[in-house]
């Protein structure tokens, strides 16, 4: 054959339902059969979901699979197609129980696989609980009609050697491996389960485009897309040419397929002529997977609506409108849960929120709650375990409502909260998901002000200029106890993302303009892990966030 | 030399309290040292304590251990003694940051080193996000005195194949080196920090009395002891001679010195003429270990005293019991925080039950609190919304009191509630730890007849044989809307700790008994999850329990 037609299917899978991420698999294929596929490529573990975690210990899970790839097979006959996905694949013998494959199909036969070498197991991911790395097997291109493809899975496409505490991936010596497979190829593919943060679209561009320019060869990337937990899969999968330029690429935060025509001599071309993506604007990347995390959690565990206190500051604000990208207005619920502490302007600005999004809206004040258990504990009317009380009260009224009318309670902390602890276990700290709880305060303010002026205006103005508080005290404001996020978030930053890489810096820039000192910031983020602990699962867009990828002791005496 | 006289020096680390950690084991050193040792052994990682987790990404962490290692050193030069020690070395080029090394100081020399292969990445243990395994290099015996020492770290004596999931501990060629190595040796020494579950102590004496056995040489086993958040270490470190019969332990659940004399001709003598010691009773440890596991996770978080609601039942009757025991009475503070529902028998049980256990007792009505939400909420006076708020009532009011009075709280859920969500989120499960969070229900039955029958009975007997209810609608009990729990705890534990091996025999089981199927309850463990995410830590006494090595995701569609 002079070329190839080539489907990538980008799918979303829900994680260890093999039945329905099959028949997602098989009906994507039957559709676009029709128009003379002759490969269909879908993503890492596409049959089981990135990732099941610990329910790879379960056989049945592993029998379901077995039995769905089986499936695949046999439509491979009856189609007469290649179908080439990942999944895992048992092994005897001493190490681990898997391995993470992909399997070539055609005609009713497996024609080839290979297997990943580089199994990831820093931050969120722990494949090695389970995968076994393939690192002593000789891996060449799969031949398929008349071509050769050069296939390697997901973390076996990253080569660098990454920075502390995660140089894991750079065994050089399997580097040389897979490049002697992928310089005998006509065509590159990876496979993955990508998941999204901040700069990653950029990044993998630039690490793929290596591996085309390498080898002179064109280079397609298959992911999956859709929310898993705290763990969300952006998309696109692209195609490169000979030169590593990105040619085209699928839908971003959507199922897709991106249809692609190689030919023997290395051109790729799109079937749909695509055009050449532009560089995406990140606010607008940003914020849309945000509603993809949302909309997936909320969906996926077979909910509808969700509920969300409203206190017309700017965190619950952006949660609002994010939640109704996701889910549609009639499906948010925001109340306001108002003290005597709430002023007039945040109440009114909670209320107008509300009807600028077309969102559902009540007003259910506290006071007698309070009242009630200040009252039962004889607590006095002020300080922390005043304050504490007052958002504990919050919570469950929440929660009452959200189990009434069967809605998900999200919650509104962000990062910076969660990091310096300026939040309350089982107060606001409650609910299902933590959307933006991986967004510093300034980020929060970023993607207000770029939704503000790039996506009609949705937020009462007051709502993005006033001085946070939390309103749990007389004329209270976040930075009377906290440094100005500005500030703060600078630091937190290095910190959480950077191992404190800029410390000497910052410690002088804190000194300058900082309540806090550097080593206090330090020490006050961990001293509040307890909290994190029992923290909801968090969204994550950062290198490093809260939940999976943060394994931090509970007791401890660290002293920076 | 003809005898060496080493020192096991079975110490209690805070992690990441690197200070704190070196003067406990200088001191340990400094004054032993007057007796004429020859050598002093710490465990592994013994300067920055079992483990840091994440934290061992931090610079200033591995600096400060540096320092101390530094000490070490020249302490080994001031006092003419041979000290051996695990702790994290520094490497370059490709692969992990670390390695988990152990070295031995004398003279103010680093005299030689080995270092660890099998990093262990399964159940709790998560090395391998930073220590690469010392797969290629060539280890030998190191030389002391004139006596070879086989040292061998942790894991690298735990040979065997393990079950499903487990077995990554079973390279052959590793096993054939480690006993070339050990093969050469005058004494076989490994250095541990060994957690606790019910049956590893037979097991430990079983692994290791076959490394002893199979080269005919003494076995010194040395062990931190100890809590670090959810894991227990035990102890007791031991001694075992060239038939691989256990001769001699330490103390076990507290810091204690094991004292060894070892001749050229591979006999071994307890200095302190300890006698070779009986087989314990298991609840005995286990009860034990659960007072230290309480004790230490206050205590090492500077806290003194404790709150706990005591509802009359047997669960929160055991926490008061096992707090009484690590704290004293007089930190311990009970409260009943009874509604209508609950009985005049349970109330007056949990203040007999105070009363019994001399700690201080308070009864908090919260029907005022519930009335208020209640009509707040409109919320129907029955049915699961009402069950919820009664518990949430009794959180908000126990974590009120805690901040009042500085006390952390602890939770008295079993790991069968857990296990089916039979408890409330942000209610009955806020606490600081969760002590029998990992004791199914039937566990704590038998360790309360236990303590009953061999402490001095102080249970109310009517606790140890009410029939288990919430209290929380007019006559509830448990077994309303779950299986007995004699029943369900069996198919339980064959479903959390042995993967559904017998899924078969006990599906037939439960068709004949149970008024939940094998699948169902399967279905409802994992439909729990969004509970257990948020749960406080719990003590970890079985070989899989909730918390660090209970991977499993949020969003699934797991059908067994």
């Amino acid at each position: 054959m002079e070329s190839l037609k080539i489907a990538l299917l980008q799918h979303n899978p829900k994680v260890a339902d093999v039945k329905h991420n099959l028949d997602k698999l098989e009906s994507m294929i039957r559709k676009e059969s029709k128009k003379g596929f002759d490969l269909f490529v879908a993503p890492e573990l596409a049959l089981v979901g990135y990732s099941p975690r610990d329910l790879l210990s379960q056989p049945s899970l592993i029998q379901a699979e077995q039995d769905a790839l089986d499936s695949i097979r046999r439509l491979s006959e009856e189609l007469s197609v290649g179908i080439l996905l990942g999944h895992t694949e048992k092994r005897e013998g001493a190490g681990k129980p898997l391995f993470n494959s992909c399997t070539l199909f055609e005609k009713g036969y497996a024609l080839g696989r290979i297997r990943k070498r580089r199994i990831p197991h820093y931050d969120i991911f722990m494949e090695e609980r389970f995968f076994e790395s393939a690192r002593d097997l000789p891996q060449e291109p799969l031949s398929f009609r008349g071509f050769k493809l050069g296939l390697f899975i997901c973390e076996d496409g990253w080569w660098e050697v990454k920075k502390y505490g995660k140089n894991d991936l750079a065994y050089p010596h399997w580097t040389d491996e897979i490049d002697a497979q992928l310089a005998k190829s006509d065509v590159l593919i990876n496979i993955s389960a990508s998941p999204y943060n901040f700069s990653k679209y950029e990044r993998r561009k630039e690490i793929f485009s290596k591996h085309a320019l390498k080898h002179s060869t064109p280079l397609l990337f298959s992911t999956c897309v859709g929310a898993q937990d705290e763990i969300l899969f952006d998309g696109p999968s692209f195609a490169m040419n000979t030169q590593g330029v990105l040619e085209f690429e699928s839908k971003s935060f959507e199922e897709d397929v991106l249809r692609v025509e190689v030919s023997k001599n290395k051109k790729i071309r799109s079937i749909d002529q695509l055009p050449i993506p532009l560089h995406e604007d990140p606010w607008d990347t940003f914020h849309q997977v945000l509603v993809l995390g949302i909309r997936d959690f909320v969906r996926k565990n077979s909910f509808k609506k969700i509920v969300l206190g409203l206190s017309g500051g700017i965190d619950s604000a952006l949660v609002a409108y994010l939640a109704k990208e996701a889910l549609g207005a009639e499906n948010v619920l925001g109340v306001s849960l108002p003290t005597k502490f709430n002023s007039a302007e945040t109440r009114s600005d909670a209320r107008k929120l509300a009807e600028n999004l077309g969102i559902e809206f009540r007003e259910i004040p506290i006071g007698d709650l309070v009242s009630s258990a200040e009252k039962i504990m004889n607590v006095t009317p002020s300080g922390l375990v005043y304050e504490n009380l007052q958002s504990r009260s919050r919570g469950l009224l929440l929660m009452t409502l959200s189990a009434q009318e069967n809605r998900l309670l999200l919650t509104t902390g962000n990062k910076s909260e969660l990091a310096m602890g300026y939040s309350t276990l089982y107060g606001d700290m409650c609910g299902a998901l933590a959307p933006i709880g991986d967004l510093y305060k300034t980020d929060v303010f970023g993607m207000c002000h770029w939704i503000q002026s790039h996506l009609g205006s949705p937020f009462p103005e007051s709502i993005l200029t006033r001085p946070p508080s939390a309103e749990l005290a007389p004329d209270q404001k976040d930075e009377d106890s906290l440094p100005e996020y500005a500030i703060l978030d600078v630091i937190l930053e290095d910190i959480i993302e950077n191992q404190s890489l800029n410390k000497q810096a910052l410690t002088s820039f804190a000194n300058d303009v900082s309540k806090l000192s550097f080593d206090d910031i330090v020490k006050r983020l961990h001293s509040m892990e307890f909290k994190r602990y029992q923290a909801p699962p968090i969204l994550k867009v950062h290198p490093r966030s809260f939940g999976y990828g943060w394994q931090m002791p509970l007791v401890k005496g660290f002293n920076p």
